[in-house]
């Protein structure tokens, strides 16, 4: 058994990282968004042309980044949504709806101060962690019936 | 032809009345989540017994308002996601994307100021308007035809 | 907004009545398996022919049955699942295994000593209810907004 | 031709021990739920904190759980749920009920005893086994066509 | 609860007709292939200009009939599928496979003497039936829970 | 049995007028694109305000029309596509491909000159008419079993 | 490019050995039900038990052949039907409504002779063949695009 | 992360073969039509046999060519359709509606001239783009995040 797993959300911190780092012994592939915010933001304009309003210059770039945000959450396992501290954070909010509506087993990560706010998204979710670690512990319970 | 329309997200405006009332001589049948914020919140305690814990308070609620919201949107032909001045509201973004898995035909209604944090999400729309009349105005070109 | 429920399990106690008889007044129609015992038990050889082995006796009534309840469930918005103090029941676990695949809303109810036995097929549930009345207190509130 | 087979249901004896043995000379790749029972019982709260509450205790760890049972399910191609002589094992009938609504080839395994109280999760079965060894024939026979 | 019956198979008795009569004080809605033998069969030709290769002639006849068929079985709740004692039949058991895959419940209607021939088309059948008054019984108990 | 009907492609004859008024008598509803040349082309910008940009200009319009399009084609029964003498029409095609995709029994009708370069196109259908009055006769054969 | 390809159907000629040999330099993996007679009618009893019945003694030799015909169409990107001189195939004319319904790209392969009983499953085929070889050179065509 | 890719369309310019030499360095397998342009054409009567009337000759040609668009498409990851300067180029329009419709990520390729043409098309894309290399900078930008 291995497990595909797609870590969606914030873009600020090394929570990526450190679960990859910590999940390096177990049979996991990670994706992930592009989290370069500039190139991130302008990808729709640098490649298919320069526009005039700042809306459409955004829209060229959000479609760009669906192409690889659709395909990997349709292709994970497990799909992990980070929120952080700041910011709005919708679109990761909308990739746990759309991995929810795809069935996807869903793991929110995020603060105690966010408790209220995102209890819809944690209600749709299999578990909801505070720490990047405790994703680590689970991805090796699921994989290896180990507990830390 | 009529349509299934659900009116998702913000809560403390009447926007929801002005396109119900707007389109009040339009084969269209809306539906919405609980709008009153109390009974919304306090639902899940008061129907299954109290919880010490705010997170399991808040969990039993968001649970039984996701028997509401779900069924709806599955049942929706077009989702009109709608964001305030305030919140977080994450919930209408993980609507948005619940909507846009589905292959629902997504509105979202949004004043300009947070159009580059809605970019992902406004990238998965069919259409994005900022006043509740456009909306009016949407679903009676789509039923027949006429334009404002 | 309308809801189809099917009401699924235990057939010893009057639950079921007072589900209905609690929700009259709303906007709900109920389905639910052939509750007499005995009928639903020798349905299949009634109708087409005699077995010696109980087995096939067992197997042809069985078959007979899902035509109606699977076809229900997949008709339903809402599957409730009652467990009650006696038996197996392994076909009430069977029907909520069923609809939670579908992503059906499950509503699952029981007593409390049943909570440990049950905790897989709680897990899949949108709510968790010990008395019917609780039952119709949720369908009121999905479908009008008012809590008890 | 190669299979995926998922073992649920019963963890008290060695029947995925004998059957994972008979097969080893297959092109079968098998899975199963974490089988040690206390680290399936206490997994949530190990990983995800300690919960007052029995229930809240049992519910963090069957979503744990969910996420490889789930997982698993939905990448097999056939699965076998095993019934044994003791408790409620509500969890294996769930796991025969989700199955059967994703259109996977189910085998049950369950002595002669259970077969009234199995007859609808049977019913839905595309061969019901007494031993182990049965399914290890089955399975054989259905990627080889040798008969034993 | 109503049904939605499909109807397919043999067309020389009047095995439909005495489904249809004895199951007139059932909440039933019947539907069936085209079974006027020459018209079924010239369709195409008549309405799209005639052919000088009976395949094509026969294929054009064909796939206007497919419009019906498909559709109708899509709707259905029950598919029964009759096989008399003439002709190849190979349409029955072709809709009896479509029906199987798109998940319908299923009915066999056939003599015992063409038990073994239709071994796999009865196995995917949630009953197999000799007589048409056995498939007005099924439905009625399906709908009524009365048994004959 | 009654049939859903859409009608998708060329708006400059009256062929739709032509199947509407020819199949009054059946139990046909019939849905259709906005065929207001002017309206369909400018109705992103007229609600939902000017673009500078051509593209945009067509971009918000095309949605917009795609609301009721892709909606009216997933409710539909039988998708007709006809393709008239003119323009590229390549909106036609493309419902007929997502008409395909969805399972919908396709119609195509068109003149023999565009035989050729329709060939995969009507490799789908399963009807290929060149006249209007051969789709009424068609959906009356299918309602009735009746031939011209 | 790899195709996986099902061969259903007639177990009397060599014509499966035929297309494989045809085909042993061409990306495609073939799939094919048990073609050991014997062992196809008498699987279910040597394994799970004699039945007395012969009925029963079938449907559990059916059943168990299911296990391999369904999974591996449903893996199957094209299905071969072929149709022989004797019997009546009524499981080849179910293998075909099943891939048919799935969507799969399927090819019958008969005689003459079967023209006109054929034309429904021939109606929802994208080629009919005559000759092995010929189901060679279509998957040469498409994997290679090389003509014979 | 690797990519499937379908190109789609036009076969009369070196695209194709710019796009797979602009990407020969990233993780992407691409898939084609024939684009011979005679043996697509011709397929259907050299493998399966001679017609006299045009349109059957046609018809057996696009359906074996299905077998490989189809299924090809339905394994794409992105479906890239080109729509050059000539021809009516409908097949192209149809691919394009088929990929949307199964929810593939869509890049529409085409010159400024046909940007009013294929608004409807445009706007199911993800991506509009005028010259092969922006494919291959999407493709790049989407593996690697890195912008040209």
């Amino acid at each position: 058994m291995g497990l595909k797993v797609y870590l969606s959300g914030e873009i600020h911190t090394d929570w990526r990282e450190r679960i990859v780092e910590g999940a390096k012994d177990l049979d996991v592939s990670f994706a992930a968004p592009v989290t370069d915010h500039d190139a991130s933001d302008d990808c729709g304009v640098a490649i298919l042309g320069a526009e005039d309003d700042k809306f459409w210059h955004d829209h060229k770039g959000a479609k760009l980044n669906a192409i690889r945000t659709r395909t990997e959450i349709e292709k994970a396992d497990v799909v992990v949504v980070r929120f952080g501290e700041k910011y709005k954070q919708w679109n990761a909010a909308f990739d746990a709806g759309y991995a929810a509506a795809l069935g996807k087993a869903l793991i929110v990560l995020h603060g105690a101060d966010h408790q209220h706010a995102l209890k819809e998204v944690d209600a749709a979710a299999l578990a909801v962690a505070e720490h990047p670690e405790q994703v680590v512990d689970i991805l090796r319970y699921v994989l290896t019936g180990n507990l830390p």
